[in-house]
């Protein structure tokens, strides 16, 4: 994901320094002009905006805080975009932080797989300071078809990214129990697929998960299932902080659980419709 | 919406005889040069086709199987099409008394609402026997957009057509925990209905939906919150007979029940959006 | 259990004729002295009390309202109990006929196993007119420990029956929850059922069911899984009609759901313990 | 809790070393003849025995890492025993940091209210190294009436704590479902509770809770629903890494965080029982 908005923001025209932790990641952005960095804070430095890309919560506070990290290594006034799905606490910390040191915060989560990215395609859903969000939309600009401004707050960017991921969750387990049912009352799923995505849920999001669901496609991952766990884990925790009981939510959970469970770790999060077919004694289970 | 589809199949220049419980409710049908019958016997006697809209399993039992019932009326070979939301038990039973007395049965439910109806733009969810089916496709062509063959065993199409409102009850208690969610983190909901309707959720079903969600839009009825839970009702009765648990339809169940317990029965079925929001503690509840 | 029942009757000198749908099962009441009758009506005729006790709904409503069945047969003033577990609908539909035919009508649902009605241990949970339940109340005397007086309404004793099987329901799922977590967690699950029934768990009821889960002892049926779905199934339909929501009693019903699906329709009740201890990835599944 | 705790140990003749946060706690136990420390290291210095009971991972994480912590002041073979109820996590990292440092852990959360534990009535749930708890042993034996060893990994004795806490929680949420079914079936509440309680309910603990509900009694706080939330959070949270869907679990936590959404913090955990009556429809809510 971070290859492909590093490798729109070189073809733009600007000079980006690049850091992976596994170094032959960054191979390709080398090659395309972009500096390969050492460490994060090397990255960091003298950097009008550092973004960062990365998989969860632990990674980004290693990535932030930590001695290599870029938090120390960040001018006065340069600029954290943190694209990451991350907990709306860590936000909250991190905006915190750049504030007692001078530098600025914009949490800008996206939406849109790797090749979206690459195709500079991103719906941009940021929050910050006004001035901050300023400074870094032309980053914005090329990377995505769309920047929401959802306000000042940082966290809030995050918030929203999460309830959205909810959403997507949410969509697959609806349909998991829809075709799972459908499939029992001798319904040919590609048939009932068809007939959802040519009438009342015609629209990008319905084609792919119904298509995962009704094929159980769930072999070749998008979005890996303990990445959809880890992604309803968060928004149930915002949900707690701020009182919002989720039920779709907690269901969404025990079926990730479940799935992890029964050994599919590596399997795409549309898994939700494995586990429901296995529930309704599909499949030979 | 009986009234949306005779008005179609009358302007289409077939013969029609209506009957409406409501004697006044046949008065414009007859302006428009139809029949108006004064039992469901009298409507359907001598029909080829006769088709029941009816508001659930009572009312599709009373006017089928009751001694002044069309099932007693209709001559060998007429063919029966029923388009209400009812269970899949009942189509079974009707499918069996019609093939017992030498006429023919079809299911066919439609997604869409009454104005949709009247603009012929319907979709059919179509099961039955093909010979049956091909009779009274001229009906259906006039009434609806597209027409889905979904195989000869009738209670199918009604199977079907509970899955899809169960889908779409799921979309509404999934926006409806969404957005209570990010309202209670700071976000104005309607900000966040157009950052879900213009990126990722951009599908009529959602503008409607994530619409009356986010502004508590449930007082206009365009389908009441008692269908809303009767389909659901019904769409677990089926996962029961067939073995599917649904944990996402249970759910739903739930919360319409807790919107009938608050005294919201005459409002629309995005009720449920109302229910998340004062479930965490918006709304001053 | 009628049989137990039935057995405790003859017992205290009370002239007894049955009826069972399986003639032969009533071999060992007629060898202790009852009359055998060859229908439910001919049972009925001049008996001053007619108690039924019924697998469900469907059974009671062929013995009570069918030609040949108890309703048409009883003498003005008789009284008919009913101790099946049945829906508070019926109960009030059979509290209705009685009524209008000037015969009288208790609901008596019973609390114990064939073992306990045998002993005359049962706790008797009766409802009815005053005037009705004193005339039966020595037929409870002699098969109970101790009646409870629930009112006037027939129909609130077979209520409170389903709240309690769904009391019991949902101590086996909420043991089967935490069994599949200790157990996973490297506890013994024996050594827990110990811990519990030891401490703050000490009484029968939690001594039979943490050791069935514990030892996922569900193959000797108590109480078969279909008949614990039923009464679940009947309190989420009382809660319905009442307008109350019941979240555990719909994740149990898509417990005792995923359990037949899976072909555990000849287990104990118990079984939600193994598809818990499933659903955690236990048992190689 | 904390000074029931110390009080028996004082009053069995052991030398006791006492801190708490808010000094003044601690006048009771000095007048019986305590030692107070003016911090958890002065209290941990040179003893044998060092018992911690306190109210979350917060609070235990900073007595026991914070420099001023026990960690740092125990001496080589000293043994603390951690009476919390803590998340699993928290307790393998404590074992941990002992095991580096030299000393001993030992988990031994405790079943019980503070009156019981005044009484030296508490149920002891140990895990630790043998000899480490048998250095406790005398301990236990005057604040318990019985210790249940669960073997040497501590952090089990947690997870077990965590699942017991769980399952009173569900006899609560269970209890409010059906007590708001009985009650809007026109069941008084107290005679149901009679009823349960004096038949297959007959424990202590039945008593407490369905007492609790029946009154809607949750203004008197024994164990606040902040506190009953967070043991559920954890037991998921321990269920979420041992891969253990907690359909239950999931239900019950809503139901907490609807109740603070309500303003009912500051309640009792038998708030549950509210919670269900108001989503009932019953309280004029």
């Amino acid at each position: 994901m971070g290859e492909g908005i590093a490798g729109r923001v070189l073809g733009a025209g600007h000079a980006v320094t690049v850091y992976n932790r596994t170094a032959a990641k960054a191979d390709t952005l080398r090659g395309k002009g972009a500096t390969v960095a050492s460490s994060p804070a090397k990255a960091a430095r003298d950097a009008e905006v550092v973004l960062t890309m990365l998989a969860d919560d632990a990674a980004v506070e290693q990535v932030v805080f930590e001695p290599d990290g870029i938090l120390g290594a960040m001018g006065a006034g340069a600029v954290h975009v943190s694209s990451s799905t991350i907990s709306v606490a860590l936000a909250q910390r991190m905006a915190a932080a750049h504030r007692d040191r001078g530098s600025r915060y914009v949490s800008a989560p996206v939406m849109g797989r790797p090749d979206v990215a690459a195709a500079g395609k991103l719906f941009v859903i940021a929050a910050g300071a006004e001035d901050a969000v300023q400074t870094v939309q032309p980053v914005f600009d090329v990377i995505g078809q769309r920047t929401y401004h959802m306000g000042t707050e940082p966290s809030v960017a995050n918030l929203i990214k999460l309830s959205n991921n909810f959403l997507l969750a949410s969509i697959i387990e609806a349909s998991a129990e829809a075709f799972a049912l459908v499939r029992k009352g001798g319904v040919d799923p590609l048939a009932y697929r068809e007939m959802l995505t040519t009438s009342f849920l015609n629209v990008p999001i319905y084609h792919t998960y119904s298509d995962l669901v009704a094929r159980e496609g769930d072999e070749t991952v998008g979005f890996a299932a303990p990445l959809g766990l880890k992604d309803v884990r968060l928004a149930l925790a915002a949900g707690d902080t701020l009182r919002v009981p989720m039920p779709f939510a907690s269901t969404v959970r025990d079926a990730f659980i479940t799935a992890l469970a029964r050994g599919y770790e590596h399997r795409d999060w549309s898994v939700l419709g494995r586990i429901a077919a296995e529930n309704a004694g599909l499949n030979g289970k």
